[in-house]
């Protein structure tokens, strides 16, 4: 039975981790916050892999929307092959990592550590390598993960990330819809049914792509990555701009385009795209809770709960995990340990 | 006839666009190069898309290893659709775009002079809207591009930030070495004969992936983008080590894999690398200089001249414009003017 893997019960678990998490780590991340703020940090370098790198892709977003920050993803290779860091400035280094092991995010830490800097880990092993280099380490709370596929903790990242912006900016009633979010996510996974239902028609899908931009940029390579590891489907992200300088050619009649497009700022623009991939025939899937905007899609998955734009990622991604996971399903593959792939990788 | 479209001799136009470049951008470069080193410049943020933000990915790896700078990749729908801009900080903010005219790009420079920033323009087009909003304006030199897919242009601004990263580090040894890569360019350019060869072989290949890391990084990028605008195939581009963690379950026999790995620091570990893909039966073609490396390929392009690491991608990428360019005409597809996209693609 589906219901009974790792994977099913750790993204139905999400609402529950956030909670716990919001409420057993809210004064470690305040007092980063204050360090943050007492030094002055002009940008931010964030090293993560994987689910973890995604995490940091929505940090670009809203540590720079919401709280005026620079953010950089790391260059590990940079520490570890080549041996020549670059000088990180006036800059948080913060590591992203469920195990808190792979070498080369470790290393990235250890040496802003050495220049001197303030350093952070968000990990769900508060034990590990990575959180020893860290001046602040944030638990994720998500207990065991267990399905190599991550899902709680990739969830509770974000949560660690939203949670950190909103004490920055000492905004209480951010922090206020930040703590109600559980109750949105449980009421999105009640697509359960619509996407176990729609999985079979992708049965034979061989690649599509899933766009997203701006505070949903994460939430598209996030899905794009579910898909790989647990459909073995080759499935690309982009943002809808850089989709349009180039990859634009590859579309053509029936070639399947997820569009991860919550209601907010970029609305206009996404209808606007949306329409341009089905002049072109493509196949839209389109998440979101806008109607007018799901009126453009072959498959609509309306997220029941409109939240602000810089929270829907954590309904948006629920869509895309029940997906890989039921489409993982109807190609009879095994959900809680996919092919080739371990929980925890090593890379240097 | 394939030898007369513009692609073909654009391609070929190369190695004297950058000698061209080299000569007449040196006193420009030299003096923003200066104007960063005084103002004590800490990071660099870049705006680019498409091919240009290729050129980004290079910057954020040579500006690194070798000038100690942190490099941050821009994020400009915060810039235009979300009218949240972060601070710069101390950093020079550089667009690089071949039009010089996508609105979004010029909107992350606009603001940036807003905010008192060092500002910088690396295009082909001296009198485009970009280049108005620079403080320092870096001509690509390469004449008219006829081909919508990018290709002199491409190099030209490879070149751009190879010479500003040896005037930054004040460095004549290695401004010598990037003054003799014409030679180098013009002899990898005889692999046309040997891709043209090959190309048939993948006529019918619907995805691939390729892989690149390090300062290579940005040449897997490209070499992707090249294949999707011009064969309109599924490519997606990885570093070697965030493919371990997800996407190696994709990978089943037969699957093909394009490995960028000329030698460098990373000779050692993308070996091991491309026989773990072996091992999973993977089509493995490589392009490298390496003579081990190229015995774990099933199809070998032999990379003639060895070149330091950090030059390695200006010749790195030729056989990729090859291999897009004859699969193309494998294909019967319009090598000038691909389906669905422009020159110019302007995006908010």
């Amino acid at each position: 039975m589906i219901t009974d893997s790792h994977l099913f019960k750790e993204i139905n678990e999400q609402p529950a981790v956030i909670g716990r998490f919001l409420q057993e780590q809210n004064s470690t991340v305040k007092k980063l916050a204050d360090a943050i703020n007492a030094q002055e940090i002009s940008h931010v370098v964030i090293a993560g892999r994987g689910t973890s790198d995604n995490a940091g892709r929505y940090a670009k977003y809203l540590l720079g929307a919401h709280n005026g920050l620079t953010v950089a993803l790391a260059t590990p290779s940079l520490f570890t092959l080549y041996k020549q860091p670059p000088k990180f400035g006036n800059a948080l280094v913060l590591g992203i990592s469920q195990s808190g092991q792979s070498p080369d995010i470790v290393s990235v830490l250890s040496e802003a550590r050495k220049q001197g800097k303030l350093t952070a880990a968000i990990t769900n092993e508060p034990n590990s390598p990575l959180a020893a280099e860290a001046d602040f380490v944030i638990d994720l709370c998500a207990g065991d993960e267990f399905a190599v596929a991550a899902t709680k903790t990739y969830t509770s990242e974000l949560a660690a990330v939203a949670l950190l912006s909103c004490h920055l900016a000492n905004d209480s009633a951010k922090l206020e819809m930040l703590n109600q979010l559980s109750d949105a996510m449980e009421q999105t996974l009640a697509l359960a049914e619509t996407v176990s239902t729609y999985a079979p028609r992708f049965r034979y899908m061989e690649h599509c792509v899933v766009i997203g931009r701006g505070f949903n940029y994460g939430t598209a390579f996030e899905i794009a990555l579910k898909m790989k590891e647990l459909t073995y489907t080759i499935v690309e992200p982009y943002s809808s701009a850089d989709f349009l300088h180039g990859p634009l050619a590859m579309i053509q009649n029936g070639f399947p385009a997820i569009l991860v497009a919550p209601s907010g700022m970029l609305t206009g623009d996404f209808k606007e795209f949306a329409a341009t991939l089905n002049e072109r025939g493509a196949e839209t899937i389109i998440i979101s809770d806008d109607a007018e905007m799901l009126e453009l899609a072959r498959i609509p998955l309306r997220l029941p709960a409109a939240l602000p734009e810089w929270l829907s990622p954590f309904t948006a991604i629920l869509p895309g995990q029940l997906l890989a996971l039921y489409l993982a399903h109807a190609r009879d593959y095994d959900v809680d340990t996919p092919r080739n792939i371990k929980k925890v990788t090593e890379t240097v």
